[in-house]
């Protein structure tokens, strides 16, 4: 049976995340009122195969996270050449995801399993002034970040660690050992933009590294804070978790 | 009493446009469940001066239009620093719209009659890929357009011509002289910004002017279309109204 991998991009506002949370909070059920980008794309399918078809991704992103790179994959035994199947899909899907690439994979490709690392890319933006334009997709913040201190901070992160102490409490039965092979901070204009390639991800783990980066950035947590939490793995020392609009998922890498 | 000058931004995408449309057809009734930016702004406003604030602005902007120098004015009595009310503004608005600037301006100013003229920008997406981040800010063509043919079709327009042919019925009684002192088609990546700027402008007259370029751009109308629209002064044989996301008030001057 023909396995499909897509490669699809989109603006996660209007949907409650890449699937329907069962672990949901007060904020996360009222989310879930809106659809989950999963379903829009298996009903799409649905409408394709005439039967339900299920898809896996690469990784699972919260309730008004974005994805440029998000990585998906689905059995379909349907005679289509692989650009008519691109064109119906993105001709029935809401103008809000887009199937960028499409490709038939082995059957044993598995967009989770198979995955080496993911990218995540987080943006800030660092200004006096807040942008109407890309409300859904930075995190605004106004006071001024010591970036160097950031990017050094942020270095005791690479490698392998446990990394218990930037997960939420919801996530705590998976494996924390996690390894980062890159983390850099860069500023264009006056967006700052954090990118974290890992193996894996905890739940939160990107949100609340860069929680707890702008705290050290704007000087309240002292130096050495990350190898502190890293260290004593006590989520509740790092800092708060930063927004989902400001998340975006870059690239799977298999 | 103060005359108070504010330059503000906006995103359009979820207001009726800057006032309640009185010319309501069925799609502008559904858009007119949305608050209009003018109402959002007075409501702000009496927040503040805890009274009701009349605004006038510039350029009266339709649903789902953008602005990102949109000039309005408004009297107001109240001993405060422009910094204070301009962040107390801000703090009471969605961020779907920002105040830029405020300043204080002679008693005589009035944004629409002082204004010398008005610049907007269309932006096009000519690619074979929407793009699910720009939807409601570019109009998505994803077939050839020929720039040079374009460019040159649109200098037609230069200088003071009656505009009728571009101008929606509900705008008919306006005078249709109006004068465009620039028009510029430009391409960067995948974007085609075309840029208009006169002394004025009629109902529907920039998204009329780019829907007409559009057809010409893909071959559907011969050359010499554009003088030929221009003499005869004849709405019906301009193109279709280009969609409301992809224009944007760009900037004021008096």
């Amino acid at each position: 049976m023909p396995n499909f991998k897509i490669v699809i991009a989109y603006d996660g506002t209007n949907f409650c995340g890449w699937q329907v949370q069962n672990r949901l909070s007060h904020i996360a059920y009222r989310e879930s009122q809106k659809p989950s980008i999963q379903q829009t794309i298996e009903d799409a399918l649905r409408k394709i195969a005439r039967k339900k078809i299920k898809i896996i991704c690469a990784g699972r992103t919260d309730a008004g996270v974005h994805a440029k790179g998000q990585v998906a994959n689905f059995i379909l035994n349907l005679a289509i050449p692989l650009s008519g199947l691109k064109a119906a899909l993105n001709s029935l899907l809401p103008d809000d995801i887009t199937v960028l690439k499409i490709s038939k994979v082995n059957d044993d490709f598995h967009s989770r399993f198979s995955a080496k690392s993911k990218a995540y890319r987080y943006t800030i933006l660092n200004s006096g002034q807040r942008d109407s334009f890309s409300k859904n997709f930075v995190y605004f913040c106004d006071y001024p970040l010591d970036l160097a201190l950031l990017r050094k901070e942020a270095k005791a992160l690479l490698g392998r660690h446990d990394f218990s102490g930037f997960c939420a409490s919801a996530g705590k039965k998976k494996n924390p050992l996690k390894k980062i092979k890159r983390i850099s901070v860069k500023k264009q204009g006056h967006r700052v933009y954090i990118d974290i390639e890992a193996d894996g991800f905890l739940y939160n783990m990107v949100r609340n590294i860069v929680g707890t980066l702008i705290e050290i950035g704007r000087g309240k947590f002292p130096k050495g804070s990350m190898k502190k939490i890293l260290s004593i793995r006590d989520r509740r020392l790092a800092g708060p978790t930063a927004p989902a609009r400001g998340l975006c998922l870059m690239r799977v890498k298999y």
